[in-house]
């Protein structure tokens, strides 16, 4: 289970915010960062800014080093107001318009992602000189959110497209990947790291020499289930450049989103209605005042089971089915399988959704249903 | 296919907005309206403010006369600030927190949603002497949205949920279902009017009289198929209700919401970027400025398939896998039924996707990548 921290416990208690909000512990940021960089450190870390751009985190994580994954010219601008320079920035979105790159290298980046000829021409016209890393497809196996093909080219590929970018002016720097978010299988970037060796080959062959392995995100957030440590993830890592890269190491970077973030906010929520739709219905259901439209999109084909915390936690629990309160019927977070909540609970309770530092507040629509989007105290 | 309305292309090639955006004709929206009014004469007619809440389009339904289904004590306030008066707002939503109905009672709102006890209980403790209607089950077949059990009780279960109403000082006063949203077929209403029927000589066994039946929304919009008409819809229900209740005709209420705007709205995009994963690969990957987060929530599982206009309509066409601009895997419209486009799409062309008035710009997520929510012109 991840951190309720004493924190967190103590604004609630003190400040009793209205509506459901989120609360983020930035001393459990920290120590993530720090943990980081700590267990790899000669890799540099990117923070994924999409995962959560509260101002307040961007700062912290500045102040202690860390560079920045953006995936918009407003991401950049974050990562800029929070004190980064344009040599700690990423644009990482292998999809950009053309103006939106020339805005960037109008800011000093020089980092950029691509996956196909084309995007690397907007980039040569545009950001002329730039560093390009390719990213390849990755099958995602074991990742709870497992990726689709959407970003990535085939390895098979990868070579003729940094090619491209060599012979417009560009630097072909690298090869990335992504695992999968929330990956809980240490060795998933194995067989990533392999074809990135071999992509280092091939562009050898050609004459080009690659220096970055970008490897991506994926270290995952406790959620119900344990999951490896940090130092795990590193372990394993370390030990497949090695296996594959042998003693002409490359630079490598990550880019930690959930695995910095998540662990360390809490929603705060209260139930709205509990009832049974049959005098005969076996399971209650639980309406809360956020749902998939106000932060919880994660909970979508209940991929992510967030914990749970009620002030009634050790009466006994009954499974119920979890929705939001919006008039929309796809609002409901956990049915296929029902979650168990004490039998105890009450309309107007508070309930404590933990593990939510990542990937809730953006989420949030703008106002639907009239709602508005979920609050965030970050502290 | 929906309208392309003239007013529309006169508005983007005049104004050239720069960014993804809807547009709305508001004569579409009242000739809808007024479609609606003629073909059902004796049925009141509650829009559904979350399918669209823009201000301009609330102002021109409450200038025609309309009513509105409401979400929110905030969508209360829009209908309130558009010129609706209390007595032509329903509180809608099943799912309120007591503190918000009593918030509505104070506005002046008196009609209410429940389906179950606990509801009714609020509602009697701070908005004594109200009108509630009982929500039932209703199975959404046929319908491309269909809803799951979320609201409603069962219709067995409705009599003691309005009985208890009756006993608490409410007024008993009527039974709403949905028949599941984008419902294209007209006899749909019929099985819900028969369960209705028979909860109004349930209730008039136990000397209270129903008055009112609420037939919900349902009504679609035309996308890439063919829809009834509004007038087939007015048709097939008033048999229903004709057959089911006799000589005794209960009041009636309707709540379109994508019905009433979905066909008045246009979103402008921008193709960012096509490329292939391999060099084999049959099929294109398109990627819009657009996308699950940015408005087009409803491709969810893609349910809704919005007819895609673009510049080169009447060239050849090849299937495409069509994507969002987001670093979210997930943000992917269409895939697995890929969308055929010209195969002469061009990186830069504007796309338009019609038939997007409701339900649109306020899924879309406050800032998720940096990328602002969709924007929206009423004309």
């Amino acid at each position: 289970m991840p951190p309720m921290t004493a924190r967190i416990r103590e604004f609630l208690r003190d400040r009793r915010p209205e509506g459901p909000c989120l609360v983020v512990d930035l001393d459990v940021v920290r120590r993530k960062y720090l943990s980081f960089a700590r267990t790899m450190p000669d890799t540099r870390i990117f923070y994924a800014v999409k995962a959560n751009p509260a101002p307040e985190i961007l700062k912290a994580l500045a102040e202690l080093g860390s560079c920045f994954d953006t995936a918009s010219v407003a991401e950049m601008q974050m990562a800029f107001a929070a004190g980064a320079t344009a040599d700690r920035i990423s644009f990482g979105n292998t999809i950009k318009k053309e103006r939106d790159i020339a805005t960037a290298y109008a800011m000093g980046v020089r980092l950029y992602a691509v996956d196909c000829e084309a995007e690397v021409e907007k980039i040569a016209r545009v950001a002329p000189g730039s560093k390009v890393f390719c990213r390849i497809l990755s099958d995602g196996a074991d990742a709870e959110w497992p990726l689709s093909r959407k970003f990535g080219c085939d390895p098979e590929m990868a070579p003729s497209v940094l090619e491209h970018a060599h012979r417009l002016g560009l630097e072909a720097y690298g090869v990335s990947f992504h695992v999968g978010s929330q990956q809980r299988n240490t060795k998933a970037w194995d067989a990533a790291l392999a074809a990135a060796a071999g992509i280092f080959r091939e562009m050898a062959e050609r004459g080009i020499r690659l220096k970055m392995v970008n490897l991506g995100g994926g270290f995952p957030t406790k959620y119900l289930n344990e999951v490896p440590s940090v130092e795990a993830y590193g372990q394993a890592i370390t030990d497949s450049i090695l296996a594959h890269f042998g003693n002409d190491l490359p630079e490598t970077i990550i880019e930690p989103g959930r695995g910095m973030v998540g662990e360390a906010g809490v929603i705060k929520a209260e139930v709205v209605l509990i009832s049974k739709k049959s005098a005969d219905d076996q399971v209650r259901w639980v309406y809360l005042d956020i749902g998939k439209f106000g932060g919880l999109a994660e909970t979508m084909d209940e991929a992510i089971r967030y914990p749970i915390l009620t002030e009634r936690d050790g009466d006994a629990m009954e499974p119920c089915i979890i929705a939001g309160p919006t008039c929309d019927s796809v609002d409901v977070l956990y049915e296929k399988t029902p979650y168990a909540l004490p039998i105890s609970l009450e309309i107007g309770d508070e309930v404590l959704i933990t593990g939510t530092g990542a990937y809730t507040t953006t989420y949030s629509a703008v106002a639907f249903n009239g709602f508005d989007p979920l609050k965030a105290y970050v502290i």
